[in-house]
C-alpha cells in the first residue's frame, strides 16, 4: 500500500462516501466509487459538493463510477462507506476489490464494523475513521456539508503503524482534517457518548437535540444515557473516562449551542430507511452487559429503536 | 336531582362532551354547552353528528350555547368534558353551574379527575365515566363517532346510589349505552390496562397501534406495561386482576384485529396539542409506586412522555 499514488476504491458511495472519495479524486488520487441509486445522477451532472469548506465540482469525465465491484480495480485502501445496516454485504462488496496489502477503512457508523471486517478479512489491515461532520445528500446526488469534517483514525489490531500514519497524510494532502488515535476503540466509545442519546431518543421519539434538551425530563435521560455509556466502555474495553462529569457537561452544553439537529437515524426513521440500531445502541449495550455493566436506560431505549426500526422501515 | 327533568351543563365540549351531550338534548333535557373555539362553527350549522349508530343533527335553534360558564343556569348533572390538561380551570369552570344537590360527572380519561373534584366539590356527588367509544371532531365543529360508545358508569365515594341508577338511566334514555360499575377504581384501572401501553407508546413513539404489535419488541413491550399496570392496581387501590394472563391476551389479540388505530395521545401530539400525560401514566404511576409497586416500564415510559410532550406542545 505504501505506494506514491494509491487507489482508492469507496465501497458504498452515500453523502459521507462520495465527500471524502471527492475530496481525495479532486487532490488527484485515482477514486473509483461503487454507487447504487446515484449512478444516473452523478453520470449526469458530475460529483457536485456543497461544503462549508468551499464547493467544488467533479465534472462526470473526471469520475471513475461502478455498479459492480467485480469490475474494479483492486485498490491499496478500500473506504467503507455504506449504512451498517448492510454489513452483512461486506464480502461480496469489498473481496473483489482487495489485493495483496489492501488497508480496509470503515467510515461507518458506531461499534463493531472493524471486529465484522477483521473476521473476514486480514485483521491486521484494517483500519476505522470516525467522522465527525455533518453531510447529507440532496436531490440529484448534491452532497451538501455543512459543518466540521474531522476523521479519528485508527487501527483496529493495535497502535497506529506505518500504514496508518500514511493514510493520515493521504487524506490530509486532500484537505480532509485528520487525526490519529492511539486507541481505536477509545474513540469509538467516545463518538458513542453522543450518538447514542442523541441518534437513539431523536429516532426513537422523532425529537431533533434542541427538543429532546427542551425539557429537564429530557435532558436527565440524556445525562443518564451518557453516564450507561461510559459505564459500559469501562466494563466493555476497559476504556475510562475520568472526567465523565466534564464530558457530559460540555457535551449537552454544546449541543444546546447548537441549532436544531436532526440526528442521521432520525433522517432515516422520517425516510422510512432502516436505521443503525445495533451498530450504534445494540453493539455497545450487548458488550456493556456481557463485561457486567448495569444498563437499564440503554436496555430500554434499544428495545423502543428496535419497535420503531421494525414499524417505520419500509425497506425489508 | 331526582327530577323527571333535570338540567344537564356540559363543561368543555369537545367531541366526546358534543356527542354525549348532543344525544341527551336530542332525546329532549335541556342540556346547556360550555364551548370555546367552536361557537362559531355550532352557531352557524348546529351540531352534526355522523355516527355510526345513525347520524343526527340539532339545529342552531336547538342548542343552548355559552362561552361563560356565569351565563349557564344552575344544573342537575354536570358533564365535565374538557381534556385533563385543563383541570386547574375544574373550579372556575365548574363552580358557577352548581347547585345544592348537583351531580359531577367527569368524562374525562385516566386517574385522579374525579379525586380532584372530590377536593373541590362535595365528594359524595361525584361520579365517573369511563367512555368506551371513538369519537373525534372534524373542522366546523363535525363530531364523527366510528365507534362504540359504552359508559361506564360509578360512583367515587362507594358503590353506586340512587343518584348513580338515575343517572344511567337518563343515559340510556338517549340512546347511551350504559353499564353501572360497583367499583369505580377498579373500573379505571381496568381501562389502563389498555390505555398506558397504547396510548403511551404511540405517543412517545408516534406510532399506530399496529405498528407498535408489528415486533416481537414492541409486543412484549406492551405485555410488559400491561403487568405493571396491573402489579399498581393491585397495589394502590387492591384491585386485582386475577386473569392477568387472559386479559392481556385478549386486549393484545383485539388489538391486532383492530385497523389501524391512532390514539387520542398521538393524535394530540400530532396536533401539538398538550397530551394527558399525567392522568394516563403519570397518575397511576405515583399511585403504584408510592404502594409498593415496582414499575421500571411505566416510570421509562413516562420520563419519555413528558420529554415528548414538552418538545411537541405549542401551546403553554
Amino acid at each position: 500500500m505504501l505506494t506514491s499514488n494509491p487507489t482508492v476504491a469507496v465501497i458504498g458511495a452515500g453523502a459521507v462516501g462520495l465527500y471524502y472519495g471527492g475530496r481525495l479524486a479532486r487532490a488527484g488520487t485515482p477514486v473509483h466509487f461503487l454507487v447504487r441509486s446515484d449512478h444516473a445522477a452523478l453520470t449526469r451532472h458530475g460529483l457536485r459538493v456543497a461544503s462549508c469548506d468551499g464547493d467544488f465540482h467533479l465534472p462526470p469525465d473526471r469520475l471513475r463510477l461502478h455498479t459492480d465491484p467485480r469490475e474494479m480495480p483492486p485498490a491499496d485502501l478500500v473506504l467503507i462507506a455504506f449504512k451498517t445496516t448492510s454489513n452483512d454485504l461486506c464480502r461480496p462488496l469489498v473481496t473483489p476489490v482487495l489485493k495483496p496489502g489492501s488497508a480496509i477503512l470503515t467510515f461507518q457508523n458506531g461499534l463493531g464494523n472493524e471486529d465484522h471486517l477483521a473476521s473476514l478479512f486480514p485483521a491486521h489491515r484494517v483500519y476505522g475513521g470516525i467522522a465527525f461532520t455533518c453531510i447529507h445528500r440532496e436531490p440529484e446526488a448534491l452532497v451538501r456539508h455543512t459543518s466540521h469534517g474531522l476523521i479519528r483514525l485508527g487501527r483496529f489490531a493495535g497502535p497506529p503503524d506505518d500504514h496508518t500514519r500514511f493514510v493520515a497524510d493521504l487524506l490530509r494532502s486532500a484537505e480532509i482534517r485528520c487525526e490519529v488515535l492511539d486507541d481505536l476503540a477509545r474513540g469509538r466509545w467516545a463518538k458513542l457518548i453522543w450518538n447514542v442519546p442523541f441518534n437513539g431518543l431523536g429516532a426513537a421519539l422523532d425529537l431533533a437535540t434542541d427538543q429532546i434538551l427542551a425539557s429537564d425530563t429530557g435532558a436527565a435521560l440524556v445525562e443518564r444515557l451518557m453516564r450507561e455509556v461510559i459505564a459500559a466502555a469501562a466494563a466493555a474495553n476497559r476504556v475510562s473516562f475520568p472526567d465523565a462529569d466534564e464530558i457530559i457537561r460540555d457535551q449537552i452544553g454544546q449541543t444546546r449551542e447548537m441549532a436544531r439537529y436532526r440526528t442521521s437515524m432520525q433522517l432515516d426513521r422520517q425516510a422510512g430507511r432502516p436505521m443503525e440500531v445495533d451498530a450504534i445502541i445494540g453493539e455497545p449495550l450487548r458488550r456493556g452487559v456481557a463485561a457486567g455493566a448495569s444498563l437499564p436506560e440503554m436496555a430500554s431505549l434499544y428495545h423502543l429503536l428496535q419497535t420503531v426500526d421494525r414499524a417505520t422501515s419500509i425497506y425489508t
